[in-house]
């Protein structure tokens, strides 16, 4: 992986020279990762920490980039000598992918010195904002698709890169494949696919397409029938691939009408196996009304790799403490609608009967435990101790933990999918800052 | 660059399967990209064709990607050894970034064996619609703005290389600058940045941080001032900085409120040249309000770099022509709601008295004139030329194309923003193909 540190915004560096030159740079310092909104969602699913470690890893200034920033009058020479010798050393704890999340959730915390918090804002921000943003979207679409089978098939949708992030992160999510290769070649995502309209087209009919297709592959696969009409494409391809074939796709026209169709159609045909797969624009409240049709699977696109309509997940990074006089002082702004909680955090999830109660945030050095029959869970993994980064899990893992959390969230599918507000908030248990912060200390 | 080969959907590879199988992969053929739709909106600016020859120099199949994919059964013995030796030969023509679209333009074109042509598909759409939904939102911020300066800062709200291509993007649009500093070294878009709210909370005081920050970077800078409140901010800063601070900076708050009551501040501090900049949450339809208040610079991020609510241009690659016989005969589908129309095509556009009068596509074997008083434009160039990569131009030359484009819109700047239906549509001049398609000739 080619360099990760300039995927950073001016503005970090900038402050690091300020920072640089007033002696904070190696003050200890907290930063935290944390969502004011859900963007009228009821829960939110944590993507990206899986891929944070190899993005640190590569966060490096080379002498290629340490000169271009002092070219572009970037940085002077203190930053400079600073960056040269540049190696992340403090620690990270963070919400697992797969992992559930609310407003106020500390979903990552940075303990490092002041300039080192600085610089990695931007790099996780992103990583973090995208992938949640497409876990959020294909869990819903999980919940809605009841046990078909989900394919994501968005990547010609999303940037090139983003397309393979997106493709893991709907697989923890609950998705069954992905029509991306990388991300079944760097991720261990299952790929799937078999053939688009252009395979038709190219062959002198239709029949001959599904007759080379079923030459290569036999029937184990599945026919696109929708290039030209669909009854007639649903005749072709059992003639072709004979009442074995696995599935059908339909791509275009009106869903609730053509999967009814096709499904009379392929039983009179004797084909009363064959699956049928829809995928065309599909998005979270299509696949909800589709699941009491015979349906058995869904290829969905874009409204999973750009988030369902949250294209982004508004995870904001802030500075949360600041060591002064030996002690970590809690710090908060006091912005008109974007107040922040000072402090220190780590998230627990407090459970009954195996449904969550209420989730929390508290200092971490606090001891905490259950003072009830409920359970408490604790929320944050390690993902660098000191410097020194972590392995992390495998997206198999993070996906048998949303697995696991999203019955938690509880029965009723509706109101979970229904809410427009969060389902909880994590509360912080902490001394509360006095409200006039320290910009009145100026006056 | 590492390889971009698996940047691709797996049925791409499981079609060139049966067509090596059937002959076909070396037919040669045409394909195409364009769009059915402008999701909602009057115009639509291309991005993404500058960053192709990048992508398909890296698009090789090295040995440990030609086993993993032998290894995962996505492909048998021929399609490994077709692959081994990969190395696309056909030519690629495209409309270049910064230029306009409409539906049906063809926006580009691959001439190439069927086989090539449908490996690359999935690679071209990652690029073209990720970067044309960034370049069309931010070209109509451009033209909300005015002449105020926009500063595209949203890298933390997209995945981390997707933020490199939507700085790109917005820059050739019309923005002024990106925070984003890996966009300014690979492709010279000009990155600004100075302070964010850590940098004021880690100093005991706003006044410490604003003079901690004065006495690196002087007065040529932007000061934060809403950490605690903005008033109080805009005295600490100017006693600070001085009169002769370049800017402030506001972040939050009801902009329509804050910008009046800064201006008012700051002019009776004596800070009568120090510029007005706001972020937080901006979109078009603020920024078109807003222009006509105190504000000098908006930073715009989420609604930018995910396409101002329209995160994907929806663009679709389909196969046009396939040779038969000799001749590169037409093809197209039926599918309800998604034809397409058969057949090569070049686009071209009319203008009279530099507006917009029609935008036209045609055989780029015909050669076109302008029969009356009106300009002829080609709108194609050349991206590849029988395996040749062509060098793209400069962000820059696309930048100054979309500049000298936008006045060809027309004058009335409403119409053209408010407008829900796209303003032309690109016609195809050109033999109609017959309604049945191929599919009929199986009965």
């Amino acid at each position: 992986m080619s360099s990760t540190a300039l995927l950073t915004d001016r503005y970090e560096l900038t402050m690091l020279e300020t920072a640089i030159a007033s002696g904070l740079a190696e003050v200890p310092a907290t930063f935290e990762v944390f969502a004011r909104s859900l963007g009228g969602r009821g829960f939110g699913v944590v993507g990206g920490t899986g891929r944070l470690a190899e993005a640190l890893r590569a966060f490096r200034f080379d002498d290629e980039i340490v000169r271009w920033l002092v070219d572009e009058r970037v940085i002077g020479s203190p930053t400079a000598r600073y960056l040269e010798h540049f190696r992340f050393s403090g620690s990270i704890a963070a919400y697992p992918d797969g992992e559930l999340y609310f407003p106020g959730s500390p979903i990552l915390r940075v303990d490092a010195p002041f300039g080192e918090g600085l610089l990695i804002e931007t790099l996780i921000l992103s990583i973090l904002n995208f992938d949640t943003a497409v876990a959020t979207a294909a869990a819903r679409l999980r919940l809605a698709a009841g046990t078909a089978t989900l394919i994501e098939m968005g990547s010609r949708r999303v940037h090139e890169r983003a397309a393979v992030a997106a493709a893991r992160a709907a697989w923890i999510a609950g998705f069954d494949s992905t029509s991306n290769l990388a991300a079944g070649q760097r991720y261990g995502v299952p790929t799937g696919g078999t053939m688009g309209h252009a395979l038709v087209l190219a062959h002198p009919s239709e029949r001959a397409a599904f007759e080379a297709q079923a030459a290569v592959i036999g029937s184990s696969t599945t026919a696109l029938v929708d290039t030209y009409d669909i009854g007639h494409g649903i005749r072709q391809a059992i003639e072709a691939f004979g009442t074995d074939l696995a599935a059908i796709r339909i791509d275009s026209g009106n869903p609730f009408v053509e999967v009814r169709r096709a499904r009379t159609l392929l039983d009179e045909l004797g084909a009363t196996k064959t699956r049928i797969l829809i995928s065309g624009d599909l998005d979270e409240g299509l696949v909800r009304r589709l699941v009491a049709e015979p349906v058995d699977g869904f290829g969905v696109g874009t409204k999973v790799v750009t988030g369902g309509g949250v294209p982004t997940a508004q995870l904001v990074y802030k500075l949360v403490a600041v060591e002064r006089n030996g002690v970590a002082e809690p710090v908060a702004k006091l912005s008109a609608n974007k107040e922040t909680s000072g402090g220190r955090k780590a998230g627990y999830r407090r459970l009954r009967n195996h449904r969550i109660v209420e989730e929390f945030s508290i200092d971490p050095a606090v001891t905490v435990e259950p003072t009830d029959d409920s359970t408490l869970m604790a929320l944050e993994v390690p993902v660098m101790v000191e410097g020194d980064i972590l392995d992390p899990e495998s997206a198999a893992q993070s996906r048998q933990r949303l697995a696991d959390r999203l019955p938690t969230l509880g029965e009723d599918l509706d109101a979970i999918l229904d809410a427009t507000e969060p389902l909880f908030v994590c509360h912080h248990l902490g001394p509360s800052l006095p409200r006039s912060g320290h910009g009145q200390h100026d006056q």
